[in-house]
């Protein structure tokens, strides 16, 4: 099955749109720090951060629906539940920053594991792993580059945080349960 | 379908016993604060807390039922799992007060739409928002009358906490399956 | 039903590893402390620990499957899920020690509650009762004598912390759980 331009949009708008408030979250407990540069910013991500969480959540939801069939019964209330598990995960990583951080990956895996027990399927963990490796690499580039960093607390992963792959793996998880939503809700084009 | 007063007493007393928990730990956290009155104090609370807290349960659930029939398969489970989200929720607005106010509204709204996403149905949103509106607007009142405050960084909307509404929701959601299971227990008296 | 021994060596082990990452959580946030002693340390915990949690969780396996029959429909998902809920309650009340202790105690009740409501059964409930009372009662014993003590802030129920039996119900609950699961992989030998 392939997602439609308009379940692809839908799924960029979602993105780009909560993406931000977990930046936000990063920045203000001072878990995440962005150096100045030229590029405009919303609130407090660059331009870049929004469109790169959008464009994130349109392909792996166009991956998941292309892995295997949609599961019947899947509603909005399962959208918004997993949304809201990924918030929460995300919240947690910055008000218990500068906590040990031992415990805090405990928590940030446990939380992950626990969204996808009540959301995921098999092909979520595929869309999940993906997410957990690529996410990390890249923010990885990304303090390398100077872009932004993490703080002292939170960067023992190669300079991000150890909690960062399973944030990305709930993260996964989600985009490929909003991928299943928004194409069960267009059209039978199997 | 109405309740009967047997089951109404019972949601009264639930809310009556559980609400002073809950206001005890925004106390011992100094996130709320109340006023010196001539009012009896049982724990922390005033005698009106449990008073009011008890008969929006019983209101609530008296509404869900007459919204629309109680879902069947609810049981006990479902109840011991609503009420313990909500305290759930209360114990972080609590014990993380004094955190980046954004963060842990972002996290209490999460817990909130978790809480809907496992336990509510469509009028159990119907409960939700009366209580996300009423409960706020009337502790905003309390708060100009000088009968208690928010603690400086937790009093950002109109003197009470951002996540005030969120909570709110919670209780409502909360309020919503206990009179369904109330309903459901006394006989068919639909 | 009985399990095997295979059944029963494989709870000892997901026990013996999983239980030292909790109690590595408590000793680096100082929620405990261990004394010094001649026994081999791995980790932080002492040899024992894993020996003792890997023990109770066959044990508490072994009695779920003694009591009454496994649930149809399980699956390795809700194994993840309760293991997963354990190790994020056992995580708050590391991170979290220091708190309020009421309102911590309040949090772990209810993510006990909550892991029970989402995973667990009648029979996981006198599982969990008996974690509740023979784990804190060994473990004041191991206060008593000098083996380890709990932080000021978590020392209430008799030298260790008033939310001990609560983590304990809800690692009961996992027990019992795992316990049907290894049950239900080993042949049908009702």
């Amino acid at each position: 099955m392939t997602l439609s331009w308009k379940g692809l949009a839908g799924l960029f708008v979602l993105g780009a749109v909560i993406g931000p408030i977990g930046d936000h979250i990063h920045v203000v407990t001072g878990t995440t720090r962005y150096y100045d540069s030229w590029v405009p910013v919303i609130g407090d991500s660059p331009l870049w951060f929004p469109l790169v969480v959008g464009l994130a959540t349109a392909a792996l939801g166009a991956i998941r629906v292309r892995l295997a069939p949609v599961r019947p019964g899947l509603d909005v209330r399962h959208g918004i539940g997993v949304v809201a598990a990924v918030l929460v995960t995300y919240a947690f990583t910055g008000i218990l920053n500068g906590t040990s951080i031992f415990a805090l990956t405990v928590l940030i895996v446990g939380m992950a594991a626990l969204t996808w027990a009540a959301f995921g399927d098999d092909p979520a963990i595929v869309c999940g792993v993906m997410a957990a490796v690529g996410g990390p690499a890249a923010e990885i580039i990304g303090t390398w580059t100077n872009l932004f960093d993490y703080a002292d607390s939170s960067d023992g992963l190669l300079g991000v945080a150890p909690w960062l792959p399973a944030l990305y793996f709930a993260f996964g998880v989600a985009a490929a349960l909003l991928g299943e939503l928004v194409a069960g809700r267009s059209a039978v084009s199997e």
